[in-house]
């Protein structure tokens, strides 16, 4: 297996206006495909700099991967830094030089003289396609040798994250696992977790025991916990062990790319259902979930943000006897808005939070973190309390969270969790 | 000026599992403060590796930052290594080891041996106190010298970003300024713009013709750009400057941590004004934002998600035939969701926006990132059209964020931007 070092470079980064994502991006990516990365640099936009990286780099890896640095400004420095190491020449790719004429007809745009800067590579390198920017890249066997097969490689990408990104995906990995010999193409499998915390998490995967050759790596996206596995071959339980250890009902997708708000949309719609939502505390972000994903609104009516309790009356047919005698933070009326809201929209779904997000209002009975979820359908009314206390912004994302997950449990039929229904 | 390095450990980083914000923070810090840093790197948790990339930051800075390897556990190698690098013995402070007996018994924990390691640091090194942890970070003049006074400086510091950043500010910027005879404390000035895109920010500040001691950074949160600018002393104008150059309707705060959510929520405040929204395309993100602020309830009454038209009708009274004979997304909805909001909610004042989020549902007339903001209050509803082509995540918060800043612009009496109002 090859050791991989990553530099990247830029004075917008050292001097901490933007912040390299390209880094992480490289290492979880690499990291995922068993590819180890031993060290990473970041320098500013000097032939000397690069340089001296490179050699401090290249001691510690077989292959160094350079992000950033191949634009056609003057302080794109890469090409000249690597083949000045390299004490290779530049050539200019005469098809390279086409395509950015092409694209610049196309674009409307004059082509300076230091716009063809971006058609050079050293001398030997072997070009890497950027098929969605005008910057390529190039890997140069290093030190030159005849054959191409020198020890070790240089590799440089444009720092655009999305290019980068793309390149990797359709270049960097296929060469490395050409050059390395790695046959195999790892396999992963995915999690996303909700309502656990990490370390709960972690500590139930650990109890599983798996063999090295099983890389297990955890992501927080708050609140959610997303669990990465990644090897050659897995044995034919693995997802099922997983599962189990995980608890099956805290796993809302198995997609990298799935989202709670997609599962719950695709329930509603495969069971002809529509929701509608009355949200206090989270104010909106319940509503700005549900109409996160693409075709929301086949299942998805709309709502009513009752921030004032005179609308809980008004919209949503709270009593106000029953808000007088149990609070707008109770289970009375979170059961009352989501019955409400169901009837006043007109949807098979109805879905409540109220809470107190805080930082004020809180009180010994009901304190800031405390919240309810309520819902309904024609058949039943049902209502949950949850304490997460917090900042404002996480209590009012993980309420939103929670009322999503509840329904999403309900319309599965999954137990719910440690809540007390009413 | 001291030119600094900045070493960040441990394999958690390298492969990818945890983000390094350490680095990041460090460098806008020391940037923000006028000390340049000209290299960072990564490394996994090994002695050689700490040490052979010691040696590489020494030779480009005068000051190396490690952070991170100074834990309790075994691969917390961070006082072994520089300790090595130094050819220096660790010595054990007896102050830290009672912090570490006392912390421990308020914390009813257990004190193994391996927790005194974070007592240890080289013979000859500062001790930097760690005010909301257990393990202090230590200084090391290099090479060392009987007075102290070695031109160079090891600073190592804990890996936990909330440590780090508060040792950051009490001890190291002081040590810095002190040692490296830095007396002025930088200024900052501060301008959140929202409505222009970055390069037209930079290209407007850029005629101002800055002279080279005042340092100007851009930050974007999308749909937010930042400017920073930092100097020792600024010329008296510099300020309005700025705001002539920006514009100063399209700055919403001057504070660092300012939110626009904020500033209407205090405009309508001291105006004895009240809000209520309805959306449509942006479905609770508007309301999400409103509620953003702690004591938005004293301004904010509530909202309307009128995501099918059938409740534009039935809750905001939306005319049937209107909705028919120019559409949902229209001047004549957007004015009659704001007014029917106000009516219904009881409110001074409402705000609403209807559009096309995508990726479907675009037409020719109608495509894809068109939207309507409407404004009513009693005397006067207006409504205002918009184009934002973009992804169905930003075209929902680029709209969001419009139909806030037009209400804040309405409420301040600033002219607004190129829209059609009618």
């Amino acid at each position: 297996m090859p050791r991989v070092a990553i530099l990247t470079t830029g004075n917008e980064i050292l001097d901490g206006r933007v912040l390299d994502t390209n880094t992480h991006f490289l290492l979880s990516t690499l990291h995922a495909h068993q590819i180890e990365v031993v060290q990473t640099a970041s320098c500013t936009d000097s032939i000397e700099l690069l340089q001296r990286s490179l050699r401090f780099l290249l001691d510690e890896g077989d292959v160094v991967i350079i992000s950033g640095g191949l634009g056609p400004t003057t302080d794109d420095l890469t090409r000249e830094a690597v083949a000045g190491f390299a004490q290779l020449p530049l050539f200019r790719d005469e098809e390279v030089i086409r395509k950015l004429e092409t694209s610049a007809r196309e674009r409307k745009r004059i082509l300076n003289p230091t716009n063809l800067r971006q058609a050079d590579r050293p001398v030997g390198a072997e070009l890497i396609p950027n098929p969605t920017g005008t910057a390529p890249g190039f890997a140069l066997p290093f030190p030159p040798s005849a054959d191409g097969m020198a020890s070790k490689l240089i590799i440089a990408l444009p720092g655009i994250p999305s290019e980068l990104r793309q390149m990797t995906a359709d270049s960097v990995l296929p060469l490395l696992r050409r050059r390395f010999g790695i046959t195999k193409v790892p396999q992963q499998i995915y999690f996303k977790v909700f309502g656990l915390a990490e370390s709960e998490v972690g500590g139930r995967i650990e109890k599983l025991n798996l063999p090295a050759q099983i890389g297990v790596a955890y992501r927080v996206q708050f609140p959610e916990v997303h669990v990465v596995c990644t090897a050659e071959t897995f044995p034919s339980d693995l997802r099922e062990s997983f599962r189990q250890a995980i608890g099956v009902g805290n796993i809302f997708s198995e997609l990298s790319d799935g989202t709670l708000e997609e599962v719950v949309r695709d329930r509603l719609r495969s069971s002809g259902s529509t929701l509608a939502i009355a949200e206090s505390c989270t104010g909106g972000v319940l509503g700005g979930m549900c109409t996160n994903p693409p075709g929301a609104s086949a299942v998805f009516v709309g709502g009513v943000i009752s921030y004032a309790n005179s609308l809980k009356e008004s919209l949503l047919n709270v009593s106000a006897d029953s808000l007088r005698a149990h609070g707008a933070v109770s289970h009375q009326t979170a059961r009352a808005m989501a019955n409400g809201v169901r009837h006043r929209l007109g949807s098979s779904h109805g879905v409540s939070i109220t809470g107190v997000a805080g930082p004020d209002g809180g009180s010994s009975e009901k304190p800031v973190g405390k919240f309810f979820v309520g819902v309904s359908t024609s058949s039943e009314t049902q209502s949950f309390e949850y304490f997460y206390p917090s900042t404002r912004q996480r209590v009012r994302v993980y309420a939103a969270y929670t009322a999503l997950d509840v329904l999403r449990r309900l319309l599965l039929g999954i137990p719910l969790r440690n809540e007390t229904p009413r």
